[in-house]
C-alpha cells in the first residue's frame, strides 16, 4: 500500500545500505500501520551531483517521501514520521540534520493494488482475508 | 494539468509499451477527468534493480502515482483509478498485484500551467476558452 | 522544510541553468514563506526522451512538484505558484506553456528535519530558535 521514496545523491548509499534501509522502513510502516511487509514500497533515486540542490547549493540530503492512506490516528502518524526518520540515520550514517522525511497522503479509495481499492485504515484485516480468499 | 509518473524497474517496459501506457492513461484521464490529452503529462523513472524494493526485497511492480486537481466528484476519482489500473496491466501484461496505482491530488489554484492558474473542476471548458483566445 | 522536484528530458537544462533554478525557487521560497534557505531542497530529475510523454506523445515539459507545509495563507500560496511559475520560464528560457507547476502539501506534523518535528506554518521563529540552541 505504501511508497517511500528516498532521494540521495549517487553513491551516497551502498547497495547493502539500500537494502537495510529498505528493510526498516517496511518493518516500521507494517508495525505501526497494521499493513503487511509485502504491501510495502521503497524506491530510491539516485541523482547527479549537480540536480540536488539545497540551500541553492549542491548538496546531499536524503530526502524521504512516504505515500499513506490518510486516517490514521495522528498519534499513530507522529509515530511512524518519527521511526523513519531515526531510521534513517541510524542505517546510513548521514546526520540528521540532513535528513527529511515527509509523509503525504490520499484517501484509501483513490488507490488501487492487486485489482482492489484499498481498505481504509482500520479495515486492513477484512480486506486482506478477501484478498487470500481470493474473494 | 495531471500529472501521472510510473516507477518499474529498468528493462521492465518497452519503449513501445511505454508509449502506449502513456497513450492510454492520456486517453482514460481526457475522457473522465475533461481535460484535453494535449494537458495530461506521463513520465516514466526506470531504476536500477537494486533500487525498488517490496517487503524489503527487491522487487518489480509498477507504481503509478497521478497527481490531479481537488474537487473532482468521487464516483468519477474511483472511475480514473480502477481504469487507469486496468489499463496498467492490460498494456504492460503485468499482472495486477504487482500494480500499485495511487492518486493524488492538491487545490486547482496551487497549479500554474502556461502561466495561468489551472481552473477548479468543472470550470475546465472557461479556461479553455480563455485559454485559446489569449485572454 | 519544502522540496522542489523538476522533471524535464535530459539535456534539457544546462548544469549553469539548473543552479540558477535552484537559487531562484529558494529566494522565492525563503522570501514567501519565511523559510531560511538552508531548509529548502531543489532536485531534478532528467529523463531519457522516451520517459515523457505529454498528449500521449515525446515531450520535453518542465513539470515542477513543490511539497510545502499545509496552512500557509491562501494569497500566500498564490503568490510562491505565481512566482515559481514566472521564475521557471525566465531562468530556463522554456516558454510557460511548457511549463506545469504544482503545489502539494502535507500537514507539518507529518515531516520531521534535524530529527525535530517541523512547525506549522507562523511558528517557524521559534522553531528555529530552539534548533540555533540545540534545545
Amino acid at each position: 500500500m505504501p511508497v517511500y521514496t528516498c532521494t540521495t545523491v549517487k553513491s551516497t548509499l551502498s547497495a547493502d545500505i539500500k537494502a537495510s534501509l529498505a528493510g526498516e522502513v517496511t518493518r516500521i510502516h507494517s508495525m505501526i500501520n497494521h499493513v503487511p511487509g509485502s504491501y510495502v514500497n521503497v524506491v530510491f533515486h539516485e541523482l547527479a551531483p549537480d540536480d540536488v540542490y539545497t540551500d541553492g547549493l549542491p548538496a546531499q540530503p536524503l530526502l524521504i517521501n512516504g505515500w499513506v492512506r490518510t486516517g490514521h490516528p495522528e498519534a499513530q502518524s507522529s509515530q511512524l514520521v518519527a521511526e523513519v526518520a531515526a531510521a534513517a540515520s541510524r542505517v546510513t550514517g548521514i546526520p540528521a540534520r540532513r535528513v527529511l522525511v515527509v509523509i503525504q497522503n490520499s484517501p484509501a479509495h483513490l488507490a488501487i493494488e492487486g485489482g482492489r481499492v484499498l481498505p481504509a485504515p482500520g479495515e486492513e484485516e477484512e480486506w486482506l482475508r478477501q484478498q487470500k480468499d481470493g474473494v
